[in-house]
């Protein structure tokens, strides 16, 4: 009886307390994901990982705010491992290997990527695992699109889901099961050599990648997921089903480091949720950081993935690291070089987002992987790129672009290289003032990243899904979606029209002809 | 010296003190703009609303917190407003006039239409007014894009600016000048008769209507505009120059009451920005409005752009309004009617957000205007809709899809129909619920559409500008755009390829016959 405004606030209501069922990737898919897990749990929502046995990264640990759920795989962490490094050997293309062991090692690495997928999602969604999910009554699933099957999960669970990611190769995913319009003409893709100004020659070699893109989808990630699909399911899923039916999709980036482009009302970008203001350092790490005086530090982590640096490559880097008057502290878990200056520290790990933000850190050596880089912008911490493999290199080309990176060849790369980059880096202002202009547009947004994500995880919680942010191309096919029915029938029309026209013409002008010569004759 | 983040906060820092400039619509484009301006002189910034002697609806008042800064225009304010009315006149389509009658009408209209935006465009844009508003240092222009030459006069002062609209005919201007992605496969567009879920005949008369309003745009805006800019400029403007460099397009809807599609990154959907918790209704008001007791009230209006309703329509209403129990409050300035049942009341001016909130609000009749629609959704009343021109029709028609409104015909509807419309919707439960769930939907937002609003305003005004959300298809021409240069290119390479290998086939074909010939007669 009562009119509606007084019982609606804007924003921020929360329901009382979701269950969320959380399916995330690994490495730092996980370490980005888990971020919005202790949200979640910080916003009295009740939190279950579900992780595969085999799972590198995902680690129970008794202190956790949220549950972990362990899905049972035949096979080994060891193996499965291995299958990750295997992909990074392939994907670091290294410069001295022939095109012959690239093939090998990709033949080898395909037939255990083709092996994973099937197990992993057999396991998962078996009858066992999926009655114990279904007493839960999750109310969102959130998960990552680089481990299979979440979407097939959400569908078995009945329950509304979002996807969590960053880019897929060329968008396809984004594009084809998304909905968001293709952009070859201003959009650069994987690999990217350039930025969104393309010359005619660049845009031809970006239309040639997404065609690439889209044939690489449909024949590999689609035939894949249909056939594991058609397993589990008993009958072979439409394409993108159910994918498609995504509620929402958090897209891990945003416009101060990614090229603008149109995107459907479902997607939510959320670059940089996981950055935070600096907590204080370990006491000793603080004590090491002071030590460095008015020179400052630098900050060096070439990830958590790569283990193996060859001796030669360590050596070059720790003898550059000892010609630069700054301290340095590098986060890195392999073998040590033989020679480290006295103003260089290895750590198995570094607090990277709070080393980012103290005052007295001048420049971040990184490999480029997305949650270090937002990390630099959103401290505004200019960067010396070596990126290794997958969105690495456009990545630090994205920095290097808009003046507030160097980016240096892994392979190639000598001291002197190095040296010189760490040098423009921290001497010239203009690297931190392009890096402080970058940052300054990461934080002019209506609303912090994650804010919008966990308000966006709660809207689908409390209303079941996000219908009316779906645009209708979802229930289109291809043809029907650019107008290609529309466009043979009104061709056809005009056509038709045009030959009666013309056989009406003709006929007259036949008749009148007919009448002349008849004419004619007679005189 | 210092890392940025403890010098940066998310969201709505304010700019000192900002300086406005505003060039609003009429009618209720400008009770709309208002509001924006209103808000912008509550954080402190300096505004100067534009406008001209003619205008019908911006008027000086004394006590306002804004400037206005009028443009002398060689019209008089009585011709401007004939303009209007008959721009409506055309538009209203009445079912008993003649074709004649609305070309020649049109014709008439044709002529004021084109004279009095090049008057008002000159007259804005001569050197006095430009030395003065350059005198003012504004930092952003924010204009209404159905009153001329908005993105010039922010060229010339060399300003930055926004524009505040809600749609433009076919969403030419949006898709031709903002680079929204076309999509008449999935969004229909007027005269909308149908929803987004279109069959194949619907999808054909889509299409058709996108290029007829495509065309339109290039025919009659684009000619137009050409022709006064060169007047103003001595050259004649690009396509969309200056309009593409807009930084940011505010459009008064949102996917609440909205088909859901594609944008760009620098379009900002804030539909229902002027609504607002209701305030106290002046005393004998109230009186009336409680005198309803449990049947409630209804509230009435049909806008203020039409005074003149022919005397059997305004008794048809009256009777009609005299069979139900709730009072009604009809906000109406013309002729009334000649009987008046003692449940209704007629007043010059209505506070028609602050009578939508109230408790005892059961109804809303409503021509469909969007400033009243959303005053509806926001305190979530259903709606008895009578549309007239414009786009009512599909505004009426996307309620009455979603189940919240019922909608009549203004020529043919009787008493009975009108009674009968009344009484559906205010004892049928399912339209309130209806318009509830709407209404949730619209509440449901990370942020308030003002408060979104003020963010970019603010944000253009201190980055000057809002570089990072512009797709580079700004800089592209169609063809490029479409890829139509790649493909050809493309085309012609596998043309010539095919050709190559063809004739080196039949070259090797006609030597093989020639030796086996030769070899043939030697035996």
């Amino acid at each position: 009886e009562t009119s509606g405004h007084s019982l609606l606030l804007f924003g921020f209501q929360n329901v009382q307390s979701g269950n969320v069922l959380i399916l995330p990737g690994e490495f730092s898919h996980w370490h980005n994901m888990r971020v919005i897990v202790e949200e979640l749990v910080e916003r009295n929502h009740s939190v279950t990982v579900l992780v595969s046995t085999a799972s590198t990264t995902v680690k129970y640990a008794k202190e956790e705010g949220f549950r972990f759920q362990f899905i049972s795989v035949p096979i080994e962490e060891s193996d499965f491992r291995a299958m990750w490094d295997k992909l990074i050997d392939v994907w670091m293309q290294y410069p001295n290997s022939s095109i012959l062991e690239t093939v090998s090692r990709g033949w080898t690495l395909m037939d255990s990527l083709s092996t994973y997928p099937s197990v992993f999602c057999k396991s998962m969604l078996n009858e066992t695992n999926l009655g114990t999910l279904r007493q839960s009554k999750f109310d969102v699933v959130l998960f990552d699109p680089f481990t299979p099957c979440g979407d097939l999960l959400a569908d078995m669970l009945d329950v509304p889901f979002i996807v969590v990611m960053k880019l897929f190769f060329g968008y396809s995913l984004e594009r084809i099961c998304g909905q968001m319009p293709s952009t070859p003409s201003y959009t650069p893709t994987q690999p990217v050599h350039f930025t969104d100004r393309m010359n005619f020659q660049e845009r031809v070699q970006n239309f040639l990648q997404y065609i690439f893109h889209t044939l690489m989808f449909f024949a590999v990630m689609h035939v894949q997921m249909q056939n594991i699909y058609t397993d589990i399911k008993g009958e072979p899923p439409l394409m993108c089903e159910p994918f498609g039916k995504a509620d929402i999709w958090l897209m891990r980036s945003y416009w101060d480091w990614d090229y603008p482009r149109p995107f459907p009302p479902n997607f939510v970008f959320i670059g940089g949720h996981h950055c935070k203001p600096p907590k204080p350092l370990p006491k000793d790490m603080e004590q090491f950081v002071q030590s460095s005086g008015d020179d400052g530090i630098v900050v060096f982590s070439l990830g958590t993935i790569i283990k193996n640096i060859t001796l030669e490559k360590r050596n070059t880097i720790a003898s550059a690291l000892g010609q630069i008057p700054q301290k340095v502290l590098w986060g890195f878990i392999g073998e040590k070089p033989e020679y480290l200056a006295p103003n260089t520290k290895i750590y198995d790990w570094i607090p990277q987002n709070d080393l980012l933000g103290h005052p007295k850190t001048k420049a971040f050596i990184s490999h480029g992987g997305s949650n270090g880089i937002y990390e630099a912008i959103f401290h505004g911490v200019p960067i010396v790129g070596i990126p290794l493999f997958g969105d690495q290199f456009e990545n630090i080309l994205f920095m290097k672009n808009k003046g507030a990176a160097v980016m240096l060849d892994f392979f190639e790369m000598d001291t002197k290289d190095m040296v010189e980059a760490l040098r423009s880096v921290i001497n010239d202002p203009s690297y931190k003032k392009n890096m402080m202009r970058i940052s300054e547009l990461h934080h002019d947004q209506p609303t912090k990243p994650l804010d919008r994500a966990s308000f966006w995880i709660e809207f689908v919680m409390r209303n079941k899904g996000a219908k009316h942010l779906r645009v209708q191309a979802h229930n289109l096919s291809w043809f029907q979606y650019y107008c290609l029915d529309v466009a043979v029938f009104l061709l056809a029309v005009v056509g038709l029209f045009i030959f009666i026209m013309v056989k009406t013409c003709c006929f007259c002008m036949r008749k009148c002809c007919w009448r002349n010569r008849r004419k004619n004759k007679k005189e």
